[in-house]
């Protein structure tokens, strides 16, 4: 079954403690897709301008990426964003954001869009999410993810967001900023009570904690001895998970927890190497064995302690 | 199977987000060893003052703690610990530190002691860790602990007993320190190569990374609604580990698993209320009980992704 994901392509300059690289592919739209089609068929809505590369345009189609929604503004100039991590690889420091052709995008969705029955609501400004919550049609699922920025200035609009919503994606920081809870879980419950039935925190090198209904599944992050470039590392994994989630075609808890590990094995790949460059030559064997490796990492036999 | 213990035993005033306590019982060696008695016999070897409560030793003997190693000081003064939590309840801020008669700590251990099969030397000054590594006989696996002052101030020392274990136990923050990786993976195999086989990663609410030669295995913490006080939950949980290591009598990869989630069981209940105070009621089916809980929250389908 296939996704439809809306949100930002992008530019991205970027530093880190591994060098430089400058008019990266990046975007959270971006990300996610090329994440996600390993598994599925994505249809990606997003705006870029006429700088957007053909060469970036070939490398989604190669990825079965359908690009019908991708609107291509004439005179405009694609997203920019620059960031560095060099005082902290788990921390993006943003350099410089030029919205560009961002600015102006109004996701409208064919007939076809409509009707896709996997939905992802990347970190867009939550009055465009609702906009395209407007448009759909009965689906499967709904995930979102957001940012700090909208939950300080937007919060009225992203509650509303919130509550229609089947599974929300956010970091530790983020679950907690938007209830005030400290602790994660008493955060991730507060969550759930406003609608999600999901919901999924983000923990970067520490994997994720994945909150179902009553149950809680903590996936584990391949622990890596380099990380190159963590831009675009939690779409990604969210990529992965509702990729998986569109080829079982279930949402059901024992898919979830399948879900959250492919989430965490995309990422892992994705942050070896600068913007999609890792991704660009993996292959469904790697994928398989990774997967392989995150079942041996945190296998122990379940046999009662005292016996 | 025994288990030897060298370490702090101490008195605490803590405040957290939850509350003050005073005079709290407390010390590496003491949360140590009465995780560890839920699983093993526990030999301890500490100092204290003759202001150290008899309710407090009649404690430790209920729980099975062997205390012909604890020298009392007369006219002396127990160490005494005060410290909050008020801004991070995952960091710990001193407020103030009497060392007491533990600034004249000097581990003397009888020829029983000096045979025991299971050895952790808690968090003392790397001489004193030394000093008792010189004296046990033939261990089967001798595992140690240590903290940032070591490590800043008394590095050359320090170097020399990891040289000597077998495992550590460490935190992220430490593990960086002492290598100089910023990469907690590329620290952990730094210190095996000095000589430690095990290398434990303690990353509190995240659990813990177990490095024991080729195999990483990542242990599972409970996520918690609510920590009451913190303070001990990393001397518990290598309580709970090397409490189970020497109940199998085996220190094969199996059974290091099973011990690193025994750990993060005992931790768990122990951060639920200030001091010992959880572990004073808990029983053998309630550990047995959260270690099964923690196969439900890791468990996950292994079959490939791609079938």
């Amino acid at each position: 079954m296939s996704i439809l994901v809306v949100g930002s392509v992008a530019y991205d300059n970027l530093e880190t403690p591994a060098g430089r690289r400058e008019r990266v592919l990046g975007g959270a739209a971006t990300h996610f897709a090329t994440a996600a089609s390993f598994f599925a068929t994505v249809h990606l809505i997003g705006v870029v301008g006429d700088d957007f590369e053909h060469a970036h345009i070939e490398f989604l189609k190669s990825r079965g990426v359908d690009l019908a929604g991708l609107k291509i503004v004439p005179g405009g100039k694609t997203f920019h964003w620059s960031g560095h991590y060099m005082n902290d690889i788990n921390q993006a420091e943003t350099l410089q954001t030029e919205l560009g052709v961002f600015s102006t995008f109004d996701p409208e969705l064919t007939e076809h869009h409509r009707e896709r029955p996997y939905i992802f609501l990347a970190n867009i400004h939550p009055e465009l999410q609702l906009k395209v919550l407007s448009q759909i049609k009965n689906p499967t699922l709904v995930a979102m993810d957001t940012m700090n920025l909208w939950i300080n200035t937007t919060r009225d609009t992203l509650q509303k967001v919130i509550e229609r919503v089947g599974m929300i994606f956010v970091n530790d920081a983020e679950a907690r900023l938007l209830t005030g809870c400290k602790n994660v879980s008493q955060a991730a419950h507060q969550i759930m009570e406003w609608g999600p039935k999901t919901v999924v925190i983000k923990r970067g090198e520490h994997g994720a904690l994945v909150y179902n209904d009553e149950k809680i599944f903590m996936a584990p992050a391949v622990p890596l001895m380099t990380v190159t470039d963590p831009t675009g590392a939690g779409d990604t994994f969210a990529g992965g998970f509702l990729g998986y989630i569109a080829r079982a075609g279930r949402v059901d808890d024992a898919s979830i927890r399948r879900a959250a590990v492919c989430g965490s094995v995309m990422a892992s790949f994705q942050v070896e190497d600068f913007g999609l460059e890792r991704l660009k030559n993996l292959t469904r064997d790697e994928i398989d064995g990774r997967f392989r490796d995150l079942t041996e990492i945190t296998r122990f036999d379940h046999m009662p302690v005292f016996v």
